[in-house]
């Protein structure tokens, strides 16, 4: 793959609020050095996810957390709105999907609380934070294998909960499948869920709830595709 | 089943921002008259889903909307805030989802604005229409089948989009796993998902997100459980 | 089939302390005649489970319960220990399979205790049942969709508890695959699971448990297979 | 992870019975340490599962038992009860799962039999040995593969029985589902069931059953989440 | 359908052994009798399997068997070979697939005999019948739910056994899936399987092998599709 | 495996218009190696499909492409037909089943062209293609995830479009079935598909369609198995 | 649903090239009246499909046929291309598909010939007819179960072959997934397939089959989507 | 493990005519030891499948056969009787099960026949050996993603056929279990299925058949578990 075959999305930022990122589990690393070139070249920033030591290790540009497996290229946002998003896990090994909606978050210029380890089988953990969280407007529920947590939390907070089901556990937990079908199947009203170990996902529908309580500008429309009235 | 067993959460709405809502299917004769006295007695509206007509023909008391499968004891609010949702539908067939979502909406406060019929094997259905979209707050994609409808609509839109896949259509869609499975794996970025079916359940995501946006008196706080402190 | 061809475990309660039951789904009208006049016969007690209304009014013997479709031929015992189990329901829809537990304890000398819809999405109202749960020697919870009640409840009483997945729910629930699913990946230890909707099974695992308690004579070691020693 | 993100549930045996236990499985190195540092400060000792011999060779404080992959960080209980649980597999390859219930059991004082390769298969193997497997108060039947084990077991014997379905087996076997789904819907009452590979699950299981033909002091109690009366 | 349209493979018998068989499920009425009418007028019999009470009612010409929902046309061979097939069940609610197999075999010629209710909860059902077993050419397992019956008898009898798993059971019984995957993945060597309720397919299996020992003419050969030579 | 075992279906090109092909995952390095020999000895151009490096390494007679994992023994066809087959991604990661079709089509003398990259996620980039694809006598549509390039692209083209569900993405994406049960569920009519990242099958696919527009030589039919006349 | 909602897609034909049609599955009996009613005020011809007994009943206008649930409201084409397309089933129950793609072609202007009842059992009956199958310019083939004709077919003959798989059977024929996954991971190349029982969405692959053998006027790219140029 | 734990099945030749055979694939290094060691005191032959390279190399005692991962401990017999099996294989990849099958029987005492890569892509393939597969008393069809091949040749031979679905293939191939549903769900009457890529199953199936068919000493039924006469 050349450089040429890059056909980024540049407008994504203008158009939905959201910077330009890369899924880099499944590309090549032909394909991922191409991706770098052709954004250095348009001095734009990108987030990179689902990426590993290795093919990190290849692309020295590039501002690597290993926990989240998230690469940055370009910089943060100098200031980041606080408090805007909890982000709340059952377990630790929850920690990466967290971690990488924080990243994702915090490229798009917000600061997001962690509260972790806080799961169901030891009730008075999450009990004890349930006022602190509701101060948040958004909330991002991980936990793996039963899922209990998201269930628990969108039932006594009255904030917009996204469930991200993870990958922790095996057996039933069906690498993250029980967890997924356990929040869809919720009893609590109004959680809305995310792909399995989606931290990058979550966050984004996090995005999508900030930046609509702000002006948006006309400018978005312009570059929505137009019918040609048949 | 008698009365004196209905355990309502009669604080629901005050900690959460959702009215009491009861899923009618898979409940019994008994039971549903049971709880429509208990709510009778205390005076309380309830907004019950999935109730077939079997059902809704034994309870009187109740205003059924048969296309939506939902009834609702009690009254609608009088004043309902307009232009927040936009509920969209790729098919005829995915109308079911789209009124209950609409309908449990409207009986928290909420006049939704629905438009049909622009999945997007014609395109232009779809891309005629996204001006008008994108001038919501929170936008609902209810499709079934491939659920490509919820994909492109989130590509194109920077509101909050909530997916609800249907059980339309056969075979290899699966009841609407498919659609599910599709939305949440889906290549747009920051679209979250509810169960298949689950109108309601978009529609209380919706009234999350659009509730944050109002101050809320601390009263909320005060319903929560309390850690005893160990 | 002729009744020459009913085949019954007469030893099964001598052997393993539970007397003898009958699923009765998938049997003929025919087949369950047999049983019973065969039961009637040699003057014995039986259970029947899963037993529909039409089947049932077929069967005049049988003391028939609709809302857990059990019935049972013969006289449940007179004098019941009181207090042993307590059976949990997180909602309404889950009350049939609990029902049956409750039939099946009585049918084998048990009052169990009923508690019904204390669901987690209104967590206080399972934390104020939680000392009257503890006071019990097994716990039974019964719960659909994201069974999220077992965990908790596994996480707070030190009980056994036994989990009965229902198939309560719609999509995602999967029919009560979901709330199986979860219970068995439960972050709470040592939660112990049956089949879907198997109030039946939660009782017979409760009965070993308190029959385990109690003095045991050697009769039941005499009617185990003997191995011929090769 | 710093150490101050560890979050124990420091609680857990005196409020259910059941010592300190991490997954480890899913954990980071980095996040394994600032556990192992985080109970030696407290001076509490802590039962690791799933613990891998890479992961375990970086933690020189923990006893390890590779064929069962725990390590115990603090020691054993000095007393152990006997011939409380008989630990039976149905072959070789089960013993994994058994050798874990057993270290659970010994973590927590109890000195469980081991009655292994007993499958179905060869019948006698097994007849041979149900007299003394009554004996126990509880057995916990380890088999994968069509785990026919378990039933033949629930069948023969008064006792609580506890599956562990193994994923031993290829193809068909479904890495445990079957065993799994095959013990679930085993013709024999009273067999409950945990996780696939799961010998702590079933070990705390029993240990739940175990506890309560104790006294139990009110001090469990006065641990539970309150509601706060609403 | 007009008549024109059947096309029967009328050399079956004469090629494979075994005589004409229509599956009766998914066949229009119209198609039914369109069958009838080309076989009759062509003096063959033919095995209607799966064929429910209401379609049968329609075909005077059939001698119908309602338990085991099969129907003949033409009549059964007057001299049948005894005990070549022993037909074992663990349930009485296997009944009607293990008839399916004994009226398939009557129709080829060999009468089976049938063993009924021996599964392995009760296990000296079973042991009280094995030399019996033992005695038949070909053995014939009829199992739902675990399927362990299976398993036992393959491990103890040397001869053929050709499971049937059947859909008895609920939950985790999955429809005879889970007795299905049981079977196949049986810890006892040398059991092949059918599909789920496929009492036909069974005794098909067992026709291949009584026919097997006898002499055959080289008639069959004949019938063989031929290769050009390419 | 000997050579002499090898047993080709040599006549495969001429009865099928397609060229012998050999898919090499699962095949042994002795395998391969007895297969290498067979085609040379015989002068016979054979593509290998699913071909890794380290098994390419050790066959230097192959001409190798490692992103499709496609070798190539013998040559190329000189003259290869332009335009013929348009192959649309719709991501980078997709690009390898996209090559695959590729180099099937031009071993059997095609020159497709590569369209990369125009995922539904941002639309505008399909659509600038659409009159560009359209110009094609087939279309390609590769998609992983949710698919949805697939259903756009076939309500919008009127060509025959094969779609070629890939294993992109993770957790509900299912390693490519989402995209192959949405490509089955499409809302657009008349897209077929093949097996997931089988863009070798789709490439068949064409090959038949783009053959059965020219004159085809009586030599097929001679080579096909004929009936004995029974 | 009023008229007013009906949202056609009247384009579709001048599009690409196969008239409108409508899944009658899944929508109310007034949303079919609505879409009659706007497409009689349209003058427009209509197929309907999946359209059963009692839905066409009411619906006096269409032309209906019972056996493959079509009904066409306007008229077939006067001419129709014969011998372009060949539909063969393995299996008498497949014909409800094969004539739903039987009655699409003709809406659609082509002629299609049956071949029933050629199931690989009997394999002489298919090989019988592989010279006439060869002459037509794509072949249909329909088939449940194992769906082995389709690989039968598609080795012998050179045509684009579609595949549909049909949910005749029972246990593991899994309601068509056995047969759908079978001919996905046949071992015949370029087999490509459609939605289980879509005999429709085999018809409209054909089309466009069909259609690219024909000139084609700029029309079809006038009704594109076009981009705004970003 | 000690070699103590070992508790071989001793009398499993003598009771069902297969001899002792050890799944490898699952146990330790340290228990394959242990049974090696019990088998060379007890100067026993043992059968080892699904035994790595590196398992085997650790294991000098063993005659290791790599393609088919099978080891023998002991001898095989000297005289072995010809011509009773004739194992056939779609394709090349399904080599291993067929040598597993080979070998097994071998060391029981068979000398089977192998034919190689006749899948049904190339029909004449298969045609041109037909007769030559009729000769054999039982027939062994392996075959993996459509398993096409086993239904043909089911339709075309009298002899009992048994299946060994395999693994080869990907996607749709589900890892074989699309080839075990569709020999499940085949067209053609009688045929029998084990486990996917279980040629030593196939082979024992095929034992049970070949040793019926001579006399049998009454030793058999001297070993079988007695009921205890209840």
């Amino acid at each position: 793959m050349s450089e040429d075959e890059v056909n980024f999305d540049w407008n994504r930022r203008k158009r939905i609020g959201i910077g330009e990122a890369v899924l880099a589990q499944g590309k090549s690393r032909e394909q991922l050095y191409a991706i770098v070139e052709a954004a250095v070249r348009r001095n734009a920033s990108v987030l990179f996810t689902r990426l590993d030591d290795q093919m990190a290790a290849g692309l020295p540009e590039i501002d690597y957390h290993a926990p989240s497996r998230t690469g940055v290229l370009g910089s943060f946002p100098a200031h980041r709105i606080k408090s805007s998003v909890a982000i709340v896990t059952a377990g630790t090994s929850d920690a990466p999907a967290a971690w990488e909606a924080q990243r994702t978050l915090a490229f798009n210029g917000h600061e997001a609380t962690l509260i972790f380890d806080v799961g169901v089988a030891g009730l008075h953990r999450l009990l004890a934070r349930l006022e602190e969280i509701e101060r948040h407007n958004v909330v991002i529920a991980v936990a793996g294998m039963d899922a209990a947590l998201a269930s628990v939390l969108a039932g006594q907070v009255s904030r917009p909960v996204i469930g991200v089901p993870t990958s922790t556990g095996y057996g039933a937990a069906r690498e993250g499948d029980t967890a997924l079908s356990s929040m869809l199947a919720s009893c609590a009203a109004g959680l809305s869920v995310v792909n399995i170990d989606n931290g990058f996902g979550a966050a984004c529908a996090a995005l999508r709830i900030l930046n609509t309580s702000r002006d948006k500008s006309g400018s978005t429309t312009r570059t929505l595709p137009q019918s040609p009235g048949t």
